[in-house]
């Protein structure tokens, strides 16, 4: 491990495998295990750094392929590098842009070398190889780097799924290569696929190559839950239990006490944020619609039992009155609320952990909690996906007219 | 004036006539002069009540067509009033809807008893009386409620203006007789179109009814400038030295020195707060377009002789890029640097008007100050007038192909 890093390992429950640790980075520690907000273009939507501190958040990850784009690596290092430009003094991960060329580029094509597309922006054509996506995350500074793998489409063949794999190793090793500066932490991504075996294979070649901490890539791509536990279940007990785990693009808070339970330290994902912005509140029974007609009087918070800045000051009436009226304050009260879940979700995993009581309180909370139901989450996947392709007008001049119309008014709707 | 309030005159600007007062109300003292901002439906666009009180806010402007349409009075009134609903414990003035009701509402018809119209939220019918509006501003709760004025269109003939005016008479008459609770304010408002005899006959029959503040309705609605400084100047002379007097719906920075100067104590606007979404922020030199080139790589703050959170915490660099990427979070940075210039533009008249320099300090102010042209003024008047009908949906189906695209994807686009 880099001497700016280090992780502790400070217990492991009997019953499950879960850890608790301590990850030190140049920008302070993280206690693990830990939910990392995503902020994609150095910024995690609606809020202040202020609020992200105050509401826990130990670590943010930011999208190297949005920041490559614009404003540019060049021009964040000028600045000072990407801490100083969003104002974050706290640890940052960034990925390495291969998942959003692979999922979001276009016309992209594909070398040993590496990766040619145009920008979902300007339709400019750009180009990330292993050095220059190590490069880049050089420029931008974060604590944690990713190295740049090829994330293969879900479903994909054996065969698809092992060329892939294989490619990935060779760019990890270029990547460990091309590193430089001491002050960051390259981690190494583990691919391959829904197979186990090529998953097996890929940790062994990946932790050959000794990173100071590995990620389990490649899930959350449209594969089933059971699918990603599977996989995750068969990769982590091959990787070294002095080294940080990260499950990438995952996860509900479901999510995270399955991943925990199979001894993953790390998490990010869009959701949080994304469906707060859709007016869905995290609580321990499950996912509540802000909008629902019961809450219209609610003189109580959201959730009672829960100690965010909305729900100390604002009562559930507020907050329906809000997402009502497409106000932008609610994005954000709703924002910082599922931060905040998840933060003391990540607390209270870690506490049942070191106590050695995990398994317990597994059961125990996901008895109380409410999953959304699969069949919904692909529902929501299928609209998202629309709403990306509906965010790319320079590459296709009808993008307004299928633009989500939600967020028109309350930038504009303003009593005159 | 009502025994909650108090209006005193603390200094008279010998040259200009422009006053430095302080106004008591249950909720807290406003030195004057004052900009209020403007929360609509409930909420400052973006903004808590945290960053209002820190930037300079001593009092807000809510809408009562709005909240009388969503989320009700009633509603508001059960949830223990509208500084409690939103959480602002400084002063509220309240409009009477009447402008609303006038400019925005839909299939409207007016009789002597009041106005009948159409929800733009749903098409559902609703009614507006005098005493019907001071209920509604009763149940709100507000610090300051306005009288219910027929706010007539521009331009209009005498007769029109005469008609319309008399009828404001009657209403503010109404209105007087209408109030219950004696901790709130009722102004009365001077309409008579953009005719001074007609405004120096209405402001005469409005102080005959002894309001403890008055307003000039009926300004900003398309007139030109000069006309409502004319407007304006024939006015405040004949009003009681010993009342606040506020200037409805101005205005720019430019607009508050020239209103002070005529004698005027209270300001609102949208303006501060919509340019601010569009990128637009203040400074003494005139608007700054935060997404202009010049400001890609700028280190230093947009203003850098500003006090407020943003100026003091993010570069102009950072602004520019929330701008090009549409983050809520550059909203909401601007909104904040655009209400603190207009609370610090504020202070800063009320300071050379106790020094009995305000004379000077307005042409020094003017001289630096690049003023938006008229011909750009009505372009935005016209683009914001669309964007107010695409916000309509329940009473235009085809408002969704018209809808501005511009806010669509700061909420959708998040990296996956």
């Amino acid at each position: 491990m880099a001497p700016f890093f280090s992780f502790t390992l400070e217990a492991t429950d009997p019953e499950t495998g879960a850890r608790a640790g301590s990850f030190t980075t140049p920008h302070g520690d993280i206690l693990t295990p830990s939910f990392m907000p995503v902020g994609t273009q150095a910024t995690v939507k609606s809020l202040s750094p202020e609020e992200l501190t105050d509401l826990g958040a130990q670590i943010i990850l930011s999208n190297t392929y949005h920041l490559f784009l614009r404003p540019g690596a060049d021009t964040i290092a000028r600045l000072g590098g990407l801490h100083r430009f969003m104002r974050w003094d706290h640890p940052i991960l960034t990925d390495s842009g291969g998942f959003q060329v692979f999922s979001l580029a276009h016309l992209r094509t594909l070398d040993e070398d590496g990766v040619t597309f145009r920008s979902h922006i300007d339709g400019s054509e750009r180009r990330l190889t292993p050095e220059r996506a190590v490069a880049v995350q050089e420029q931008l500074g974060s604590d944690v780097m990713m190295c740049f793998d090829e994330c293969v489409e879900y479903p994909a063949t054996r065969e698809r799924a092992r060329v892939s794999m294989e490619r990935t190793h060779r760019w990890a090793e270029r990547c460990r290569n091309a590193q430089t500066r001491p002050d960051q932490a390259l981690f190494g991504i583990i691919q391959g696929g829904t197979y186990e075996d090529l998953r097996q294979e890929s940790a062994r070649a990946i932790t050959a190559l000794d990173f100071p901490g590995y990620a389990i890539g490649g899930v959350s791509v449209g594969e089933t839950k059971q699918e990603c536990w599977r996989i995750t279940g068969a990769v982590t007990p091959l990787l070294p239990i002095d080294r940080p785990r990260y499950l990438m693009g995952v996860g509900s808070p479901e999510d995270l006490v399955e991943g925990v339970a199979r001894g993953v330290d790390l998490f990010d994902c869009v959701l949080p944020t994304r469906i707060a912005r859709n007016g869905s509140l995290f609580t321990d029974a499950g996912r509540v619609t802000v909008t629902r007609a019961t809450l219209r009087e609610q003189d109580a918070p959201i959730d009672p039992t829960c100690d965010c800045y909305t729900c100390r000051h604002y009562s559930a009436a507020y907050l329906h009155h809000l997402f009502k009226a497409e106000e932008l304050l609610g994005y954000r009260l709703a924002s910082i609320h599922n931060l905040r879940y998840m933060a003391r979700l990540s607390a209270r995993m870690r506490a049942a952990i070191v106590d050695g009581r995990y398994g317990d309180w597994r059961r125990e909370f996901l008895s109380g909690y409410r999953v959304a139901d699969e069949a919904k989450r692909q529902e929501q996947r299928v609209k998202r996906d629309a709403a990306w392709a509906a965010t790319r007008p320079a590459l296709d001049e009808s993008a307004g007219a299928r633009r989500v119309p939600q967020a028109a008014s309350p930038l504009m709707e303003e009593a005159s």
